[in-house]
């Protein structure tokens, strides 16, 4: 009875408002913010709205627009608010964020001699690499972060929990000369690297990759085994490159090559590779990573933090490389907040430059998303607000003293804006934070065990 | 009857506890927290108390022995939180939060000309430095800036709306040689000066300062018309030094001398003067500097956004010269946050250096607190946390998933810490923010105010 008069009165409301067109349900709307699309004609519509079904964009246009076309069966309200595609972090290692600010302001090698590798060699474990994950993934999602590419150990491990969180990763299982925790060869991680990849096979979230860490830190046949094993497994490669004068300066001893020029020579290079860092790279090795269709993760704070140099961004850019941002591991940066990636990367290179119009807002915020996008070569499916992408989204606050007043949103995205000024975070159409509360991870208990795992890695290096 | 009862519960409680000694009551305990106390043993109490009696603090120690020898009619809880002294800022210029990220990404003359010059004609007067220095109070108080040090127009109205919102200011009334919107000659800003200074003479928050803007924005009169007036009144001189290239340029075309050799010159140079910049200076000028107690306002990210260049910090350090942090204005930076200052500042001086160990964390901290206190020249009663100093003190929490773990304080506090993490803002032993809520200020209504006085700005530069 109850639910007959119920299906009436709704029959009843629908024919009495006859000059509504048919709208179409969907899962979900942003609306009325000021939507900040990133797409190809740079649209920033002053207010307007995105409708969202399942895991993908359905349009995005004003406000009123989306209104009359659109019923979302969830809604959020974005008014007052910035709307934009997830940000991109192009390179990191999610689970060092236990390994944060443990030893800070020292030379490069007392760092990784004293603190970082017998840290490693005692903590690092399947346990070690779930709960740093889960700590990561919590400040990514906090953060605005929608997409991470990975550099780490017990890869599979991480994506578990990274598509337990709702983030997307493109994850790369490394490959190192020497024993490490997950592997005592190189040949066994990459069959670790095989068995992860098929794992992880057509996952919607998940890319797996494989990751030969650097040219210093390899052979030659190892390197040429990576780059093999991701063409017969049709996967992205991830590597360090040339991040330091040290790696150059080895590579020239040992193979009278620069680091670009010396994986060149092995026919390593290829498209669907990623290149971290990229600090010390003349006109020849930049020309080589153009032809290569390379792209180069620009990590601005950990350059600065480390000392390593600085990026030659707009050279590259000019060259035709795709330059995207990364955060880097926690233990180098100290945190992995992108939009502190994109300030300092606007502020970073119109210094070296002298020049104030380099890397203007705009510039920073696209190498943050669709140029990041690019460089992991999904930019068909991510990094703007456009009809048929993947829902990968963020609701940015506007609203405090430090962003008041507005005369522009992407000058204030980029100069003025942290992650913490994320109100609400969209992967693949699932909302994974809602104004402020983590929906995938019970918050408390990610720090409560990140906690306990710092005091092994406290232990660990006494 | 009630009263009776109350009164003779007291009494019994009082005498039901004879193992307790006689604690004194002071006004504010902050209880419990990790107090980094930047006093010259650098002590951090892992958990440690300030009590506070009026405007000043009375004791710093473990919770525990505050608790055995003081009651605070007020306790603030502070478990969980870094207790540091209030972050002081030597360089601003509060009301041009209402130009921030007007426009971006210019060349300097560019930006000056078809910006900020129009829009500051077209727009300042009191009521605009009113709405914009309670904009820029609120923003310090929630980013845990106590005491800054201010360059503007009609500097007593910011001076009242200062004091009002209950911070500490070294305020400077710009003097410069053409005619500006509080004044149609030097001698009227000279003028103006001498009232406010009066004024605000032996003022507990308010020191007054001339401003003398630059040596090329005044002839040599003026400005030695300024140093005088500073000597008769004993009040501090602020003036921007070597900011640019530029400037250098002129000052050598103009004068054949360096702009600090060129005060010299002049006999301007003397204690309690605050150089803004310092950016292009010789070794001569470092050495002048030291020789005259100058101290140095360093703003590492106008610099960098601006791509002025880098100053000379550590050259100046070696020298004896104090040098303190500052944000500059926010039509320059675009905000006023104090720990990105920090942050910037370590990672400036690591990338220019080559080397991660410049301006480490504990430095950082120490420039944005003691030495900003000393640039100041009030560092007999600011920057540290030390009994008998002014209680001007922040409780800043560490409990977002950026910050976990905890290895260090100090290193979290310059390098994962934003302004947004300070909970509790308290100047001269009065909360003016708790538990993130502003108690001086009308938050709603100051934003209100500085949305309207936006389009006006708009207006001005359209």
């Amino acid at each position: 009875m109850l639910r007959t008069f119920v299906l009436l009165a709704a029959a009843a409301a629908l024919l009495a408002a006859p000059q509504t067109p048919a709208r179409r349900t969907v899962s979900l709307v942003v609306a009325n913010g000021t939507v900040v699309t990133v797409d190809p004609a740079r649209r920033v519509i002053a207010r307007g709205s995105v409708a969202i079904d399942g895991r993908d964009i359905v349009a995005v246009d004003t406000a009123d627009a989306i209104a009359t076309a659109y019923r979302g069966r969830d809604t959020i309200d974005a008014a007052g608010s910035v709307v934009i595609p997830g940000l991109i972090n192009t390179h990191t290692h999610a689970p060092m964020v236990l390994f944060r600010g443990l030893a800070d302001d020292l030379a490069l090698m007392d760092w990784l001699q004293k603190y970082i590798f017998p840290a490693e060699a005692k903590t690092v474990s399947p346990e070690f690499v779930r709960v740093g994950t889960r700590l990561a993934a919590l400040e990514m999602i906090e953060s605005g972060t929608t997409t991470y590419t990975d550099m780490y150990y017990f890869e599979d491990e991480i994506a578990r929990e990274t598509k337990a969180a709702g983030l997307r990763g493109v994850l790369g299982q490394t490959i190192i000369q020497f024993p490490v925790p997950d592997a005592k060869t190189p040949a066994e991680s990459l069959a670790r690297t095989e068995r992860f990849a098929r794992e992880f096979a057509n996952d919607d979230l998940i890319t797996p990759a494989v990751a030969p860490h650097a040219m210093y830190t390899l052979d030659a046949d190892t390197l040429k085994a990576s780059r093999a094993l991701a063409d017969r497994l049709n996967i992205p490669v991830i590597i360090h490159l040339a991040e330091t004068a040290d790696e150059v300066k080895t590579s020239q001893e040992k193979y009278k090559l620069s680091p670009t020029a010396f994986l060149e020579s092995l026919g390593f290079w290829g498209p669907r590779t990623i290149a971290a860092h990229g600090v010390h790279l003349t006109p020849e090795d930049i020309a080589v990573l153009a032809r290569r269709h390379v792209g180069v993760s620009h990590n601005p704070e950990s350059n600065m933090k480390l000392a390593s140099g600085t990026a030659p961004v707009e050279a590259l850019r000019k060259a035709g490389v795709t330059v995207g941002l990364g955060t880097d591991g926690a233990a180098s940066n100290n945190d992995l907040d992108m939009f502190e990636a994109m300030r300092q990367a606007a502020f970073l290179h119109k210094l070296v430059s002298g020049d104030p119009r380099a890397i203007p807002a705009p510039v920073a915020l696209e190498m943050a998303t669709i140029e990041g996008a690019r460089v992991l070569g999904l930019e068909k499916t991510l990094g703007s607000l456009e009809p048929g992408k993947r829902a990968d989204l963020l609701v940015v606050s506007m609203a405090s003293a430090r962003q008041t007043p507005m005369f522009d949103p992407v000058s204030h995205l980029v100069y003025v804006t942290r992650g913490d000024d994320v109100r609400t975070t969209i992967v693949n159409g699932r909302v994974l934070m809602r104004d402020r509360k983590v929906l995938t991870l019970e918050s408390r208990q990610v720090l409560a065990d990140a906690r306990a795992m710092a005091d092994k890695v406290r232990a660990a290096v006494r």
